[in-house]
């Protein structure tokens, strides 16, 4: 085995964080599949990484890879949930019960890996009450009190833009600490509070923007 | 003024792509709320960037700011729809109706900003003829046909996983060069497609990680 061990409370750089989770997905497919064993230049050609930085991004958690031999599935998977804090159970609320808001309650692998969203809230009237995902739809002015009862890891914003900071202020203030934001809106919370957005405008842009370029090149 | 061109084809860094959405989305709001100018040091701190990142940024296409004015906020806010592409009209297909095939369909800022959904595809027959954002269902064995007839500049992908690659395909064979995929697949395009993907578990995963890290940072 070789490897560097990581130092505790040592930082682990963004572009490995944000290559996590596709480990993650393709590993779940490898052990669902019944693989047993990847080398790095298995898992690089399929994920499009090279093998070098796959050695890489995986020493950063300790060792894992055998020369020769490769890495097994079920023991690289196991890890990275662990380094994911997927081996634990996330409570987790919603607020807004929007086309997105339904998209997220019925995601199936959610619940599946244990973020379990235990509690929807929404404005209209007219939508409390109803049950989406096994929750009841709740009014949102009653979310303060709902959270100081039952205190949640992530508060998940798929609001409109208007609203999303003052319910994110909700979330700041019954001492949430990790925001998954879906609305456009840049959210403003203390240090201290980790914010995920999804920018559905952002990651358009940001096509528009390449294949705009893509056409600008190839016109020369 | 001061700064760099932008040599033609040279290759913007992904840094900074990533970034522009954030400076569209920023100076729309400025302007909207009818403000003329913003210096650097406004914007850096508004963006929780730096007024260095943000004057090296903006140099990549020229030359806007002036030495203790700042930027003109209609003028920049131009030039950076300019480079995002965004002063033409972009038609997309939208394949799967379910909960976010709705909200993509039904999200009014696409439309206003001229990217704008002419069909929309599923499989369920009982979603077909349905009318969404003034398009109605079709069924998505109709979809090689249609496309054949109508060449479209970005296809959107909201299928689950399983169909998402077939989807993908049916795009590339079309003439399709800009893929939106929200469904968990790893899509397997030609070098000249470009693929912008929302990955929900993905960013759900880093929100849980970061958490983790900071729970065990602080632990120690």
């Amino acid at each position: 085995m070789t490897g560097r061990g990581r130092k505790k409370g040592e930082a682990i750089p963004q572009g490995v964080v944000g290559r996590l989770p596709v480990y993650f997905r393709y590993l779940s497919e490898l052990a669902a599949l019944g693989v047993d064993k990847v080398s790095s230049a298995q898992l690089g050609e399929a994920l499009d990484f090279t093998a070098a930085q796959i050695r890489s991004d995986l020493s950063y958690f300790g060792s894992f890879g055998q020369q020769g031999y490769g890495y097994n599935v079920a023991e690289l998977l196991q890890q990275v949930r662990q380094i994911l804090g997927m081996n634990r159970r996330h409570s987790l609320v919603l607020v807004g019960a929007g086309n997105i808001g339904k998209a997220i309650g019925s995601y199936e692998w959610f619940r599946a890996e244990g973020f379990v969203i235990e509690a929807i809230f929404d404005v209209d009237p007219h939508l409390i009450g109803n049950i989406h995902g096994g929750c009841a739809i709740r009014p949102v002015s009653e979310l303060k009190q709902y959270l100081l009862k039952r205190p949640s890891d992530v508060g998940i914003i798929a609001t409109p833009k208007d609203a999303a900071q003052e319910v994110c202020d909700v979330f700041v203030e019954c001492g949430i600490k990790g925001i998954w934001n879906f609305s456009p809106a840049q959210l403003d919370v203390p240090d201290d509070v980790i914010v995920e957005n999804i920018h559905l405008t952002d990651s358009l842009l940001r096509l528009a923007f390449r294949l705009n370029e893509r056409e600008q090149r190839s016109g020369f």
